[in-house]
């Protein structure tokens, strides 16, 4: 299931350099091919960063990580997503612990979580690139602690950032409400993506 | 997977009556046993009503076409969803010529969508009912025709109320934002409903 005005891009392939199967997914659901490509960068970020320059600054690194590798006619795509809460980052958690930790912060109030998107491609020779950071707010009910337990417990949420799936059990029965796109929660702003791989190039 | 807060409702089975195969998802997704009934309701409502007013009607109905097989012990689910927009409801388009004239509406505004919930039971040889009506704003970007008509031939959305589902290509590459429950917009606000079956009966 493909069309015309995305599959195009002028002949070019798209590149997804991303481990998640959840990006995989949401970028299956576009309608666009694509290829996996595996890529290691340095996740560490300057500490002078907050919010929406995080993401920005490691979906760089890892569109720089495979930029020597790049080909005529591919379009990479690298993204990176965070959540924000308390004007603090949370990221993976260690343990589960830590994720219970993680999820009684988030109890009760608004966070935000921000994915940055690179798409980087060569034109005459040269690196060009578009990118963009697409912000969601999220809100929690209170949880309760037998809640938390039960999700971490059942769910072993450690590769999330924040501790949480919104498309998992705890998103159904703990989000009052969003404000912005679903599926960046999920780890990939589908519409503005939709809407920067049918302009860029 | 079930968790024992919500598990218990007092010992009552859940049913849900509703023919939606979303709905069936969603509701799995609580982690809540249930059962699936049928129930023929007469879904016309009086033009007075409008926005949530007319979902709620409908689940009513919904809830009333079902109450003389109602058993001790049980506690029947009903819905029903509506896309309100312009001051009208859409309902499901008639032909694909009436699919694309509903998403030419909904195109580059925001239109709501409401779900009504009613829950109903017997406790001393009454029926007893817990209703609510959760509301999503939905924000659609300008769609082009050649979307329009790509998402009407390749998925056909007869079946849906304002001819789109969110959890589909056109919402993917056409939604800007929500402002609300996701899963509201795709027929059952999830966090509201727990909250309420961890408090009714």
């Amino acid at each position: 299931m493909t069309i015309d005005i995305v599959l195009e891009l002028k002949g070019h392939t798209l590149l997804l350099a991303s481990h998640s199967p959840r990006r995989r997914e949401l970028l299956e659901g576009l309608g666009v091919p694509f290829r996996v490509v595996s890529v290691e960068a340095d996740e560490t970020y300057p500490a002078s960063l907050t919010a929406g320059e995080i993401p920005l600054y490691i979906a760089r690194a890892k569109a720089r990580a495979y930029e020597e590798r790049l080909q005529d006619k591919e379009l990479l795509l690298t993204a990176d997503t965070i959540v924000w809460c308390d004007n603090a980052m949370l990221g993976k958690p260690k343990d589960e612990e830590d994720a219970r930790k993680m999820l009684r912060q988030l109890s009760g109030k608004t966070h935000q979580v921000y994915t940055a998107v690179c798409l980087t491609w060569k034109a005459d020779e040269e690196i060009r690139c578009e990118e963009f950071v697409d912000t969601t707010d999220v809100t929690f009910k209170d949880l309760t602690d037998e809640e938390i337990d039960y999700y971490v417990e059942t769910f072993r949420p450690l590769d999330k950032a924040g501790a949480y799936g919104i498309q998992e059990w705890i998103g159904y029965i703990g989000v009052t409400g969003i404000k912005g796109c679903y599926f960046n929660v999920m780890g990939l702003p589908l519409q503005p993506l939709y809407a920067a791989l049918t302009q860029v190039i």
